[in-house]
């Protein structure tokens, strides 16, 4: 335990830990593949994050003993789905099942639909949003190997979007995943340069945003 | 726009978009690094993630034009400190401006402690959990370079354990982005498992869940 303390006011106290994974709020997604010939699959990731903005780019963190790490390994294919409040229940169980003990997707109600633009790799219907992923590079780090992959294609849910075009994403009630804890999507803060924003600017987009 | 059906029920509609970024909820993190002799730098970083579990490991991406970029390809560290609704202004100010323009820690009111384990990355005071990063490996991707690093170092606030020591990190509040929008973590929806737990397991853990 740290305690410290500077002139301008009291510092909060700390505990060390052990080194261990805890960044947080982190993604949690189904993942969604399948083999040539064989049936969809799907596993819930949370090592998963986006790594590139040109072009468009996410990783995720595979351990090579799971099935999907060798559906994926093969196909070079994957296809992340968002998952919202109505489907937590079923990213949990594909998280803590296997493909190889039955139909996970039959299982829990989920349904695959062929993803524009991939192969093999099908979406899940339903979820708000589905991103096409082709996999770049896969790098070995330890317990997990890093799929990089390029986001290739990107279908959004009708209902997300205003009448004026414009995707309200905070709408959809996406599950983030904090040390082992799925939590719901809160309130909206701000926007990114709302600290900075002029004042008309500010209000006009904070108001829309407090309708979602 | 593609809508389709099939014999189980209707299916959702969905709009197609060119392909970008849109892995969500991802974290919110103010990162902060030093170089030899320098001032202490935060600056606000979206694109980070796990990617591995031994050793611990996460990722984040950072433009070659930005100064922390510079600062961290030198020193080899940073801290990743992870963001409460608190902090929300000072995250969104430290991603719109740059500390080659003057001591962004200064203007938003966020002091530099030293990170233990760490030579020259210090940490940021009060933040509910701190991070300790160590670089592995850097990859050039394009728009951003992805820095592999390993956790060296964790450092949880106090107010954030249990009386019997057990973490809740789902009661800190952090701060989750979504397509340009902070969010507020809401209200916890399950735990790792929770889909396959035993009764009296699930009501037990649910129960302290929901005390947070």
């Amino acid at each position: 335990m740290i305690s410290e303390r500077n002139e301008t006011g009291e510092m909060a106290e700390y505990r060390d830990l052990a080194p261990t994974t805890m960044l947080a709020p982190i993604p949690a997604v189904l993942v969604s593949c399948r083999a040539e010939g064989g049936r969809p699959n799907a596993l819930a990731v949370a090592w998963a994050g986006t790594v590139c903005s040109h072009p468009p780019m996410l990783s995720v963190s595979l351990k090579p003993e799971r099935l999907s790490h060798g559906l994926i390994r093969e196909s070079g294919e994957f296809v992340v789905n968002l998952v919202d409040a109505a489907h937590a229940r079923a990213l949990d169980y594909c998280g803590v099942r296997s493909g190889r003990d039955g139909d996970k997707l039959a299982a829990c109600g989920l349904r695959a639909e062929p993803m524009p633009g991939l192969r093999l790799a099908p979406a899940l219907a339903d979820l708000p949003v589905q991103l096409g992923c082709t996999v770049r590079q896969v790098i070995p780090l330890g317990s997990h190997d890093l799929f990089l992959a390029e986001i290739t294609g990107v279908r959004v849910r009708e209902d997300l979007f205003d009448e004026d075009g414009s995707l309200h994403l905070e709408r959809a009630g996406l599950i983030g995943y904090s040390h082992g804890v799925y939590q719901r999507a809160g309130g909206p803060i701000g926007f990114f340069g709302w600290s900075v924003a002029r004042p008309d600017v500010l209000e006009k987009r904070m108001s829309r945003l407090r309708q979602g």
